[in-house]
């Protein structure tokens, strides 16, 4: 099988970049080509204002993967804008992609409204304006065939309308300076990059004609949407795609050691490159059960982050650190030097290897990359080229 | 001044053309660095279903383009897909361009509702909902800080609503029927690739930092837009594009033979490409003044078709036409030979040149097109690469 996916240029990585996702890429290298991307261009969707360091993030977010267990005599390592022809794709499967599919895309919705705080000032309009639309709906001019359907959709774009006529400043501007969203904030990230993605996902993904795509559950309707326009084309001028498959693996749910989403910017992962004290700093901060004030308190592991990472890295005590966590034999300081020092034997030969890794090897390694998935590309575009007679 | 415009692979052209566009770029090579390209992706932004000839009209066009007077010498003739830049450069600028941007362009909301044919049905749902709109407006949740615009917003959006519902056929099915409109007419142009056309073609422009662009009134506004976006960039970045000035010129307004807008399509175009009998054919079925039903009554030139081509094509004849008509001396079908006499004078030159262009002529014109307009690219877009660090 071809395997494709990508990873944005974050720059150093975590243990939860690990899990997440290079483990997985790391056991699909056997047995199957791999190509694994930078997707510098998609990081433009969402943070075109925040450019710098785009170059060295690929560099040392490369050093990890390599470092983690990424092989690169198995896999090929490109950088996505390298690869002009993912462009050329994106432009021409986005003239046979509606709008619609879009617009529908959850990851688009979501982190519309995330953005703009909004959530709850949808529900406080959508009852206000519940009866409204049930007056609407009993004189409107025409016929309705299906009622619920069309108060759902009205409710929904009515509620849509009064947001931005609220962000335009036509209703009430008090309200937004107290929910402390701005105008700017909105018409800032509502780019048409940014809603276009999934059409450049679908390129990224076509453009090497793979059979699986490892994602994570929240990329599954990207792939979805690569499948719609690989059916399209298909349908339209020639079968030509495959219809890739998402592959989704079950990976562990690793917090942050401030128990919120582990994020490089909150100062609460564990990172391939520090030094085994930080790391240990970091986990001897780690939250625990708030109701073991003593050692001899009876814990709870079950809602416990620290037991957590140690059914991961502590595979053949985490059983014994139960008992001793529930009996009260075990106080969560000793407990968390158990799982430090784990966590450091762990990250001790990613660490290790790191060190024996140059920008000059990486640079190397992505210009023999490129060259390879340029090969791919451009033989896969002359191809659709000539099926559209262009 | 550097100079660029750009044309639809139509395949051979009409006199609407050269008076239309050809005429004016004919005019701008004096004195300018001219680049005239064909847009075969802008013809997929609308015709995605119907690709076929993309390459046979090409040539043909450009046949006609140098038999109306475009000197190869003076211009680079080039093929957008060929410039694989225009495709990476459209991707970039659409990151930095608010959807409302593309929401607001006339042409796309123009477009967008012809087809639809749904004119009179917009006015119908909004007179009929101008009272609920008026008693949302009084009962909404928040302050309504400026009432007008507020209504204005909300009838607009309802009602776009409303016709989305009516296509999805949850309100009124039978409605669709009665105006002609199915569902699949309305998603299949509603794509995000003709959703985006004027990024793309602000990337046609800006790619070669062009000066000046000439362009018709309707598209007036995608200039407009390249020079936003052009701000944009060099706002958040670096200044690096220049704002291109749209070159607007006077062009007569030219019907076809039947009054309506000239199209090959409706059998109503004087080709450039047609024998001398053919131009005579059509010109002696043109409408004139219905009330000059002899050759003696007074006719009225002002409302006659074949009079405002008389000014064009009878420069030193069409003042005693005028008389002629007016007074009763001269008849219609007199008029009309005269008129037919004087537009193949007009052709000839151009039908005569038309035979001594070969296709492999054109080929190489655009083989050294391409490169010429790839080097200009190539060495903009590594500047703008490098600005963004990729």
């Amino acid at each position: 099988m071809r395997i494709v996916s990508g990873m944005r240029p974050t720059g150093k990585l975590h243990i939860g970049h690990y899990f997440g996702a290079i483990k997985n890429w790391i056991n699909l290298q056997q047995g199957n080509e791999t190509l694994f991307f930078v997707a510098d261009w998609h990081a433009l969707t969402t943070s075109y204002k925040n450019i710098s360091d785009i170059r060295e993030n690929t560099i040392q977010m490369l050093i990890d993967w390599i470092a983690m267990g990424l092989d690169p005599a198995k896999s090929i390592f490109f950088v996505q804008s390298h690869v002009k022809y993912h462009a050329e794709l994106s432009l021409i499967l986005g003239m046979i992609t509606p709008k619609s599919w879009l617009e529908l895309n959850p990851t688009y919705k979501d982190t519309k409204y995330n953005l703009l705080k909004i959530a709850h000032l949808e529900k406080e309009y959508k009852d206000t304006l519940k009866p409204l639309i049930d007056n609407i709906s009993n004189i409107t001019p025409h016929k309705i065939e299906d009622i619920e359907a069309f108060k759902k959709i009205l409710a929904e774009d009515i509620t849509d309308t009064f947001i931005k006529l609220l962000i335009e400043g036509i209703i009430d501007k008090g309200r937004l300076i107290e929910l402390n969203i701005s105008k700017r904030d909105f018409y800032e990230t509502d780019t048409f990059g940014f809603f276009g993605y999934p059409v450049l996902m679908a390129s990224d993904i076509l453009m090497y004609n793979a059979d699986g795509v490892p994602v994570g559950e929240d990329q599954l309707s990207h792939v979805e949407i690569a499948r719609e326009i690989a059916r399209r084309f298909n349908y339209l001028y020639k079968p030509f795609f495959k219809e890739p498959k998402a592959i989704l693996t079950e990976t562990p749910r690793l917090l942050g050691t401030d128990n919120r989403k582990m994020s490089k910017s909150y100062n609460n992962a564990i990172m391939i490159d520090e030094t085994e004290e930080e790391t240990s700093s970091k986990v001897l901060k780690m939250f625990t059960d708030p109701q073991k004030l003593r050692k001899n308190d009876p814990g709870r592991p079950e809602i416990c982050n620290v037991f957590n990472y140690h059914k991961i890295f502590s595979q053949n005590e985490y059983l014994n650190i139960e008992d001793g966590c529930k009996s009260g034999k075990l106080g969560c300081v000793e407990c968390k030097k158990i799982l430090a020092k784990n966590l450091n034997m762990f990250l001790a030969p990613m660490r290790e290897k790191r060190l024996s890794i140059s920008k000059e090897l990486i640079e190397n390694l992505l210009q023999e990359g490129d060259r390879k998935a340029n090969e791919i590309a451009s033989e896969n575009m002359k191809q659709i080229n000539e099926i559209l007679g262009l």
